[in-house]
């Protein structure tokens, strides 16, 4: 699902999710206008009332949208109440922060486990969760009915790591390598090059 | 500079001069066309064209670009000879992974030292950089004349490090808190929010 929204609209439905859940429960925000939601997330208003039609919560006309329906909507609309289970491949230090971080189980994903060919971290649990050898990553990902999976090996294994997740049924990946890993137009990829967000930042001065 | 660039097209140098600096140097590669760096990258030739037509390198008709020219154009365009300093906020989990992560030197970027409230990592180094109090922030900034820093704290405790961050001198911000950060116009911000870019993903199967 999800395919006809533009993608910078569907990056932005996170975005508005934390900000409606970050508000108090003490009746102030009952209702938000899109305008109130544009200023407080440095958008446009018109951007925003666009983006939450896609969700099909409607606002109402000089009150603006009930809160509680507009975060069901976008949970809905992000498949929050879907669990889903992700694995890691690579529990170096990436690997072993993003195993601790709670943050995930808000869009109801589930962090299963860890695949690394390191013998002193095989066999280990980071964050609760078990490292198994990356030779059961086939059967690892099956177990646990993973779609998911986050890439955080060096960027001399990434390409091998996502033809081994995608042998074994994954069908989306947040790649943390910094290079272009080749997966055919079936599988989902969102990469994340840390440094070379710095070095746009730094670009912009 | 850069600001008459369009973000998307901005946000693909980086993967430019990833992929450039990574073929071989044995002759094969003394020319590449567009087209060739549009397949191997999966993007659209008239894309590349126009991105790499904004760092001045021009290519030649039949033959290409010249790998060497186009990845200096790159590296120039990205500022990458220009040493510059970040500082990172939080020595958690992600900060620590951050601070032994040699890749930001790829775009001469050096990773100064990290700050942190818990009394345990104020004193130690981690990837060979001193953990500072949070207190020492201001100084610290300008005693390494950072520009650039990377936010690795809490939500909760972001926007007040935001604040802290731009007191000091700090330009540009690339925060890794799931949270919105209110920083003025002038202050440059990229949002990394790993759990949500794996909830978007989850949304696109």
């Amino acid at each position: 699902m999800n395919r006809e929204i533009p993608e910078f609209s569907l990056q932005r439905m996170p975005v508005y999710l934390n900000y409606l859940r970050t508000l108090p429960d003490d009746g102030t925000y009952n209702y938000i206008s899109s305008g109130a939601i544009a200023q407080a997330l440095g958008l446009g208003e018109v951007l925003v009332r666009k983006d939450l039609a896609y969700t099909g919560c409607a606002g109402r006309p000089k009150v603006g949208y009930p809160r509680a329906e507009l975060i069901s909507a976008l949970e809905n609309f992000l498949c929050v109440n879907d669990s889903k289970s992700a694995v890691i491949v690579g529990a170096g230090g990436l690997g072993s922060a993003l195993l601790c971080y709670g943050g995930f189980s808000h869009y109801g994903i589930e962090l299963a486990c860890a695949f690394d060919n390191d013998p002193a971290k095989i066999g280990t649990t980071i964050g609760g969760k078990p490292v198994l050898p990356i030779d059961e990553l086939n059967e690892g990902c099956k177990k646990y009915g993973a779609t998911l999976a986050i890439i955080a090996v060096p960027a001399s294994a990434a390409q091998q790591t996502a033809e081994l997740l995608i042998k074994a049924g994954i069908k989306a990946i947040l790649n943390f390598a910094p290079v272009q890993i080749n997966t055919g137009d079936e599988i989902k990829v969102i990469n994340i090059d840390v440094a070379a967000n710095l070095a746009i930042l730094a670009s912009m001065l």
